[in-house]
């Protein structure tokens, strides 16, 4: 059984599982203002990049229940979508629910609507975005479980699972369902320094929904691949740009040259809110930096710590969305499905 | 300037730095039994493929100063040496430092010298490996800073440093003479998961000796390695076969294959002390295994943590040892220094 990363409480605020305490403790925690919210994805309390996109919309939705009707104004709509979207900057899924979210406030303000309206409006809309993403996930799974052979072991990075989406996941979804259809998938899990997504989050899900999963360290991977164990990599992405370029997790590029080394298929999923068709490549996909405490050098060294890198298309076999494999060339086919 | 990692103490035991507290605390430990020994070995508070012969035999020479002289024997030279070899399976170095003693005492045992004459010798003989550690590591590092350019960025993986040696190290080694002579080199280093060397060790000891470095993840390295930031990579070895496949640290053989990608070269740096010559290939290496608790996976996942993997001579540029940079092919260049 996949957990229950997100949902409304009693009162209309947002329920969510903070990620950072797994695989210790699933601790469930609200978010009822725009700073809660922002405080929770900063922190990666909330983390994966379609999840993000839903907690942010939900978090919104929430926080304009609670105000005063006179307060609900475009400037506060605008204050609060500005500063969700500046919560974390690779992801694009955020951007993407916030615009939404931001044209459905937009319009029923300029209307006229009173505030109830426009508040049953965002909390419809966010739920739709939600709704959608469990849709996706799954015609994503579909999608990918295809690519598994019988018997496969897939290794995968991060976590692009139940836990970073509202639904089944995308790489993960496609390993759920080749799982469901008796495949007897097995996954190895890279940890994924610094913050361990891979060991804590991806290796704890898959557990729970009885996959088996091996963890290794990142560095392990290279061993591992050659020695032949694995038949295909599968990661999930935060930015995929118009030409096919993907934005992920650092360390996604060094599996994705490996996997070319070895021969080995490179798969990406993700749903078509990740895709950002106005990047025409991804040299200018923003990759954020996060603090040298995370990497935990000795006093006096210099750190570097980019949370994301950009994977050039030519080393993707293909990109699983919601509508099906795409294949070189990436231009095409990624038009095609929008 | 660098640290004193192991001397003499004033009981004729060994004193050690005990690097599983480094970066946060540089504590001196003793070790006079073979038993402390091989804690000392196994729990990793002396490591580095040099480091760990050269303490092997200044411990055997402590413990058999502290017997009784009765109990100095062919039979306890045997089953210390045995134990000691034992206490970790992949670096050589251990062995041959051990087997270097192990002549030394059966030699005077044979002929009957007293107890005395065997402890004297075994305190030299072990005294000689670590003074030609010393002066191997000067040597490896006067050939290495030949390959660095000025001003250049240089990538290492794991500790093969001060730290991991009874020198200037081999791979920093050949850092150390090139900062000596004004070549203003700047270093990135990996991380080194599960145990951290990287972090922890090599970012402290270079900082220690005013040598610029920036810690990164392991994963990040591909994309460190792929914005053009990286001049040449560099690391240790914990053996190497007859035909050059180098065995080091886990994650060596993921920096060498991007190095192929990227048209980076890639060099390993070690004394005579790490070639196995019995071996025609790494095939026949053995790869230490290590715990699961190093890697830290959820409750109920399997977890694979080789301590080591072996890269291929194919992908190794030039491997620096005390006699010199050897090129390929291998089985000539490394025939011709024995």
């Amino acid at each position: 059984m996949n957990p229950r990363v997100i949902e409304w409480n009693d009162s209309g605020g947002v329920r969510y599982l903070d990620q950072t305490l797994l695989p210790h403790e699933a601790v469930h925690c609200d978010a009822d203002t725009i700073d809660e919210m922002i405080e929770a994805i900063k922190a990666l309390r909330v983390r994966g990049a379609p999840l993000i996109g839903i907690a942010a919309a939900m978090g919104l939705a929430a926080a304009a229940a609670k105000l005063e009707s006179q307060d609900l104004t475009k400037q506060w709509i605008d204050d609060a979508i500005a500063r969700l979207g500046a919560a974390r900057p690779t992801a694009v899924n955020l951007i993407w629910a916030l615009d939404r979210m931001h044209e459905v406030a937009t319009e029923l303000l300029a209307n006229g609507s009173d505030a109830p309206t426009v508040v049953n409006a965002l909390r419809a809309a966010a739920q739709k975005i939600w709704d959608d993403d469990v849709a996706m996930c799954r015609a994503i799974g579909e999608a990918g479980a295809e690519l598994i052979p019988q018997g496969a072991t897939v290794m995968t990075h991060c976590n692009a699972g139940a836990l970073a989406t509202g639904g089944i996941g995308t790489a993960l979804g496609a390993i759920y369902v080749a799982h469901e259809r008796g495949k007897q998938v097995k996954v190895v899990s890279c940890e994924t320094r610094p913050l361990r997504q891979g060991a804590r989050l991806t290796s704890w899900e898959l557990t729970q929904a009885g996959v088996p999963v091996t963890a290794i360290v990142d560095s392990a991977a290279a061993w591992v691949i050659a020695r032949g164990d694995i038949n295909l990599i599968v990661t999930g992405a935060d930015r995929i740009a118009a030409n096919g370029d993907v934005a992920n997790k650092i360390g996604t590029y060094g599996l994705a040259v490996l996997a070319r080394a070895h021969e080995v298929p490179f798969y990406v999923a993700a749903p078509r809110s990740t895709f950002d068709l106005a990047l025409a490549s991804g040299d200018a996909i923003p990759i954020e930096e996060r603090g040298a405490e995370e990497v935990g050098a000795a006093p006096g060294a210099k750190v570097y710590n980019p949370a994301f890198d950009v994977t050039p298309a030519e080393y993707v076999t293909g990109i699983v969305t919601d509508r099906g494999v795409l294949r070189p060339p990436y231009e095409k086919s990624i038009a095609a499905i929008f």
